[in-house]
């Protein structure tokens, strides 16, 4: 007998007969013995109607009352699935984050997990009892509803199995697992059975959106096995876990991400510093900073340009015209129509033919690359949005074929 | 200075609009100086939209886990509520039941109120915070979300009212008050200034939907003012307190409920202990019976009729006829259609002229009563359903014009 921790998104249980699927794959788990703990997400839309009840009142909410709303979503999510079982006829009980034992800071729409006080789940457990759990929140040291953010219900999902010791924390989404491309574009793309938390941190940090960050770094840090599986299929999935360092494979996937954009700062004096106290800057203001290339200066005058987010362009634009006297900036260029391209692999760091590989792909496809950056395990490469499937398609043709 | 709880029922906060109303009015009473906490129910249907959720997946499903859905309903008002009041600008905090310090027993989605922690409630109010608490729920010693049933959020108040020696609670409705008789039919019908807690009791009991029995039970142990207001006007509503016994009107409301049904056991054998056995059946089934007459007996065979709520009748009739051939009863025959007319006055225990004036009032309405029962400060009568509207108009005209 095992103990499983699965976890089900909104859109698995977004409606009766979606609730009753999950419900009955439960069970199924269940019915072989296992312990199992299960993290839901709130159904389908439901986060967004309440995001749009509260735009309607307030705009500028504050963030303790918007988590204390949206908490909500979670709490009909677990009771509903937890009917759902005991009509099937297990015994079951719906927990909210506070009542499963979720301590987290206080910061509210994006807290972090303290611990979990695990002696209510054990106690059910004990009593052979099915847990349904409400992902994303937890309370904080005031007693008061806070949420987790972004990928919440990945997390809670990994805490749990790592604060009971789970065999496998399996993340259910409606995609059969990881893919070594986007399937929707990439004809030729395919599931991978494993990959290392590492090339999954690097995957899912490239846009992959199957896992979030927080959930693979956490499962890391604790080796807690995952297992990301379709809720519709019976496949087998892909396991996220420390996998053997002699690959077979030496690029596991080709990524694309729409979502960054290209600053340029022109002519900006070539003094010592300078570089540090541009990104010192944005830094400060929680602006993260991506690939970043520097001209080779000449003594007076040099370039740099390196890549955000969309949403963060403005907010960076304007720090940087706000210091341009003094930074002695000539002009700062924005580009919004850029993709970044990554390919993904542990195996990478012994193999200095990858990068060469990888440009003579996007050479032959005949696209242009305007970055360039590298890291022990990827290297990402900045195009025109335009070509970026086109490259996505071209790099895992030549590496995966 | 003084603290005020108010309660605003799901109506008053069906959308942004009215939300922000009610913020307006709570920002008012704040801005007197007073100390302000709220108690809000779920925003107009969605109670209901839960239920529907709930019943798609598992009509059966436990008690538990609605009280686990349902909650959820108040959560969002609350957290909205305190939206709008910071979109004013005022401190302002929401709690759930559990976080206000409900505690209750476990007697999921029909919970009484244990008694209320007020440590949190204190600390906000120390800083001048206007507090919005989530009616009709509570954590039992599990610390499982339970619910207290209908006219859960009148009760929340008042024992919330009790708890921190509030002046005054002030039960938001869309009605302006209590009222001698249903304005919506009794032209002549005016509201009252004030009324008693026992009179309040009667009129709550009798189907005036204005108070909930529960919350003016609660409020007349632990002497708590209430004030009945609507939220859509200035209006100066009614209170509910304890009013001089010496009373200018006789008379202070006549009710008309349609949610009754008759029940006649014709031909029971007359022998001591047989209504009793009938009644004790009855209850042990947990079914209340309201008026009862009996036949006097000749020794051998007698008919007893009592009501009934509609819901209850098959039930009861199923119980009477599953002990028929053991009680000989000879037939058990029932009637839908019929209403419970009721007139309410504390004033009426000293004067034997009441009954007489009322009977009066319906024979000149030329309107049959088929059954009587007289309490301290009330006299109820059966009449058909489709003469109880004019037999109030006629027993309100005849006592109050």
């Amino acid at each position: 007998m095992s103990l499983i921790v699965q976890k089900y998104g909104g859109s698995s249980v977004r409606d009766a007969e979606r609730v009753m699927n999950v419900a009955n794959r439960i069970v199924e788990t269940y019915d072989k013995g296992n312990d199992v703990v299960v993290v839901v997400s709130a159904q389908g839309d439901t986060t967004d109607d309440l995001i749009e009840k509260a735009q309607e009142i307030n705009p500028k909410a504050s963030k303790r009352e918007m988590d204390m709303l949206l908490s909500s979503g979670e709490q009909i999510s677990v009771s509903l699935l937890a009917m759902a079982i005991e009509k099937i006829g297990r015994p079951v009980i719906s927990l909210t984050g506070w009542q499963a034992g979720f301590r987290t800071d206080s910061k509210y729409s994006a807290a972090r997990i303290h611990k979990i006080d695990t002696e209510r789940l054990h106690n059910e457990l004990d009593k052979r009892k099915i847990i349904i759990v409400a992902g994303f929140q937890g309370v904080n040291k005031y007693d008061d509803i806070t949420t987790l953010g972004r990928g919440g219900s990945d997390t809670s999902a990994v805490a749990l199995a790592a604060a009971l010791h789970a065999e496998v924390c399996e993340i259910y989404t409606d995609v059969d697992g990881v893919f070594t491309a986007d399937p929707r574009f990439v004809k030729n793309a395919f599931k991978l059975d494993d990959i290392s938390y590492d090339e999954m941190l690097e995957l899912a940090s490239l846009g992959a959106n199957v896992l979030h960050n927080r959930s693979v770094e956490l499962a890391k840090k604790y080796h807690v096995k995952l297992a990301v599986k379709s809720s519709l299929s019976k496949n087998e999935g892909t396991y996220v876990k420390e996998v053997d360092q002699v690959e077979k494979m030496l690029v596991r996937g080709v990524t694309r991400d729409n979502d960054c954009a290209r600053v340029a700062l022109c002519g900006i004096e070539d003094t010592p510093g300078k570089a540090y106290r541009v990104f010192a800057l944005l830094s400060q203001n929680g602006i993260s900073v991506d690939l970043i290339i520097q001209s080779i200066g000449n003594g007076e005058k040099k370039d740099i340009s390196f890549t955000v987010t969309e949403s963060d362009l403005d907010h960076a634009v304007q720090i940087l015209e706000d210091n341009q006297a003094e930074l002695k900036i000539d002009s700062i260029k924005t580009r919004r129509d850029v993709s970044k391209v990554s390919i993904v692999g542990a195996g990478m760091v012994n193999n200095a033919g990858v990068a060469t590989t990888m440009f003579e792909a996007l050479y032959n496809a005949d696209i242009n690359i305007s970055m360039i950056a590298t890291s022990e395990i990827k290297i990402s490469v900045l195009v025109d949005q335009k070509d970026a499937e086109r490259a996505v398609v071209a790099i895992h043709d030549k590496f995966m074929l």
